[in-house]
């Protein structure tokens, strides 16, 4: 039963979330976003960034931990701050000896909604009925990074169904 | 005198370079390259990176830290990509106390040529000379890592005549 960290990164909001994967069964554990002050220098933020995923990752011990990916962006300077958040999130989790993967937002719809060009509500809406929560004012960062947790753990039981253990 | 360490970031190979800045005379201490293999995962490559820059931070100890910063790359990969070894590296020097700044690749020319549409070649050559050094081989990463160095040692050194004792 994989404990699987899920991130939705960003540098204004990071969402994260932890879930439990006992076969085609989530159990969710905790989620919450990370904001960092956009008054402050960037190194500041990332370091905000840093500690908060420290203490998730020491007080849920997560095995597995899977980040959104982003190809393309039309605002070359979103994908910089997309790419620096990602990399404290990467970090995190690879200095915790966690093993790491990325997934396209296509890929993370796909998985959750069964729909590759799903919108924000239906992923949403999935990820509530699945994980059997019910959002309320929690921003969508929140149950992005769920969906990204979940999508994770169904190719990491596919893969275990299919004897591989686990993603390379 | 601060010590100075400059960073050129990049995924595939980030250079760096240490100098001490005494008033306008600058001392080169150590300049390399950090190349994760392309093999491996973006993870390990981040861990690879974070834990060189480590260790010439501990050997070191530098005050302050200067990266180049770019708003614009045609390939939007690319940007995501110097963001995260821009990431891995403000997150080293910040954990480590420094004051870290950076600066646009026409700012760094600037303050090394005189002249920001100078091109690599240039850049070398005044490195070279403002540190007296004489590369072979050493790639341009390693340069322009020095020349990040030499661009904030100015900054550094103006703000200080002015009275504001350091850069915001």
């Amino acid at each position: 039963m994989p404990r699987i960290l899920g991130i939705d990164p960003g540098i204004r909001c990071l969402g994260w979330g932890v879930i439990d994967a006992d076969g085609s069964h989530y159990n969710y554990l905790e989620a919450g976003v990370v904001r960092p002050s956009a008054n402050r220098h960037l190194a500041e933020r990332l370091l905000h960034i840093e500690r908060a995923l420290d203490v998730v990752i020491a007080r849920h011990s997560p095995e597995l931990c899977s980040l959104e990916n982003v190809f393309y962006h039309k605002n070359p300077r979103s994908m910089l701050t997309l790419g620096q958040a990602q990399a404290a999130g990467i970090l995190c989790a690879a200095r915790a000896g966690m093993e790491v993967t990325l997934y396209t937002p296509r890929e993370i719809k796909q998985a959750v909604t069964g729909r590759g060009g799903a919108d924000k509500q239906q992923v949403r809406f999935m990820v509530e009925r699945i994980l059997g929560l019910r959002f309320t004012d929690e921003p969508d960062d929140l149950s992005d990074a769920l969906a990204v947790a979940i999508c994770h753990a169904g190719r990491f039981e596919n893969a275990a169904r299919e004897g591989k253990g686990a993603l390379a």
